[in-house]
């Protein structure tokens, strides 16, 4: 068994833990927090990271009203131009903590004035050391090349952020999601088992809108490492302003199918794939029976068995992001194992690549 | 000839056109702006006019340290969410002026109190009516469904807001870009030639860094709508933040490599290209003799005879970006025909795109 589907096993447990161990951590950074200025924030990261600070770009933006943006490191680390960031929050993303670039930006941002923060997996790292507070995932060493439990650990580290901001983010429903996760986890026989009919896939689309937009990059770098199929992501709006002329009929597309505001415009999306010819493949849960149930492709949808939106009692996608990765994290793990590649030792890659 | 190549080979002339028309207007909205408080920048934009915005966060970041988000319509359109934007100036990009969801974030900026500019071809459009301020790109009606004049046009309104917001760029430097345009488009034989090469290419990769970053994303648009072309699109910094496994020996990958900061980087990813036998092609000019005398690859650099540098009295690659995305849209409208495709009708597409 690869360390990657190792990992990805691990989560559940790992949310728990971290929710646990960091909440109330959050509950006072959120008092520090409320008594300074945050006229905007800035989220810095690379790779997997930085599709965890997408889905934060989200979650902080739709439930705390506050604007966020997603620093073109280059600008800092290259040109050298300051950023006049003084009431800014500035937010480093890092599974080690020592990416150079991310932490000479948050060293900036520092000398700019800006109250800093970090989220990293290495309490004694660079990065934990040099933001004002750190967030710390608690999802041990992580060995796999390929990113997955401190994706999601990353993220439940945002929800704890949004909540410390002031926002309607509850512990009681956060305290779900590792169940929802494990619910996901059953799927593991079931989805090694649709691998097989991806093993000659070289080429694919990932499609998520909103919350799950940071979940399109996130498979699509997964396909990309352990099963080098060139995966394009787009939201089902950018996918339609042009890049949809170049798919045909079997194309693969794979798209995050919560219910709520996203379904609709994810709906025609669909429709315009299914004129293509294209093969669209549905991750999805129990909340969305459109989707669970829909017979035009010649692939079943993955159903997460559980009723997300029902259980947290909200009437929107707001917890759906950490569930719906892990499916697509099997599928990454299964079909790389079906074409004979290990995801734990890519090619071309190291777990800790340097960049400026 | 296809309309798209002819559209091509008017960029000199709206260039100036657009240069000459609306500088006077820039000035007076830079007296404006002198006298609000200006926290941040948002932009907000879709599809070829995205890649524009891309390259106005960049240029703005760069020369006024003011931060710059990139706007995620869905948050204001699908999920409804009023953000704090009082002191923020928020700009529309959009070639119609007719995208319904960019007009619609633009109608929730001004209700929130944020200064609003519209950049779009057309005078009588939503988007110019709407906003506080209207750049008009001066290029005629487009009518080929892959948009390129336009493309370049709004890059050069950015560059009048740049120096309405008081920043170091010049009348006398914009004004020599029509030239190392027209320059570039004396490579266009030459290009067609090449073309024929990338006649069976079903996936790339294109490259760009800082202000040329936007480049890659619109010539892999490109690609994607006139060529149908799985083109993915990185900075050299996130190509090697795992996506770079996916390539192998001759897979093709295009770069866009002006002299300045971005060099380095560029060379260290050039040599992992290299150790893979991945295939570079690198567009530069005269300013670069290291990328414009790279024998590393079996096709030559493709060089704009100019010394953008040098003929701009700076030290960087501030004017770079206009005259680069020109071969790379040769390079498109001849790969079309070589395939036998109209890229002014790409399958799938309509002109204007209306997504929420």
């Amino acid at each position: 068994m690869s360390t990657m589907r190792d990992e990805i096993r691990q989560q559940p447990e790992i949310i728990e833990r971290t929710l646990q161990e960091e909440s109330k951590r959050a509950e006072r950074l959120g008092e520090h927090l409320a008594r300074r200025p945050v006229n905007f924030i800035v989220l810095v990261a690379r790779g997997t990271s930085d599709n965890a600070a997408q889905f934060g770009r989200y979650l902080l933006e739709i439930c705390t009203g506050i604007p966020v943006s997603l620093a073109a490191p280059s600008i800092s680390t290259l040109y050298g131009a300051p950023l006049a960031w003084k009431n800014a929050l500035v937010i480093a993303v890092s599974q080690s903590g020592e990416s150079t670039d991310t932490n000479l930006v948050l060293d900036r941002a520092k000398e700019a004035g800006a109250f800093t923060i970090g989220i990293t997996n290495e309490s004694e790292s660079t990065l934990a050391k040099l933001a004002d507070h750190a967030f710390l995932v608690r999802a041990g060493k992580e060995r796999s090349v390929a990113a997955t439990k401190t994706y999601t650990g990353q993220l439940i580290c945002f929800y704890l952020l949004t909540a410390a901001l002031g926002a309607a983010v509850k512990m009681e429903h956060l305290k779900r999601i590792a169940e929802w996760v494990a619910g996901a986890l059953l799927l593991e026989t079931e989805i090694r088992g649709r691998a097989e009919r991806y093993c000659f896939m070289r080429q694919a689309v990932c499609v998520g809108r909103g919350l799950n937009y940071s979940n399109a990059f996130e498979f699509a770098l997964k396909l990309m490492e352990t099963c080098y199929v060139v995966a394009e992501r787009f939201s089902s709006a950018d996918l339609l302003h042009g890049p949809i002329a170049m798919l045909e009929a079997n194309f693969p597309a794979f798209l995050f199918c919560p219910s709520g505001v996203t379904w609709k415009p994810t709906c025609e999306l669909l429709d315009k794939l299914d004129t293509i010819g294209a093969e669209a493949l549905l991750i999805t849960d129990r909340a969305n029976p459109h989707a669970a149930e829909r017979r035009g492709t010649p692939v079943e949808p993955i159903v997460i068995p559980a009723d997300i939106r029902v259980e947290a009692g909200i009437a929107d996608d707001l917890y759906t992001p950490i569930p719906y990765i892990v499916p697509a994290q099997l599928l990454a793990a299964s079909l790389a194992e079906v074409k004979g590649l290990d995801p734990d030792r890519p090619r071309a890659l190291s777990k800790v690549t340097q960049t400026l």
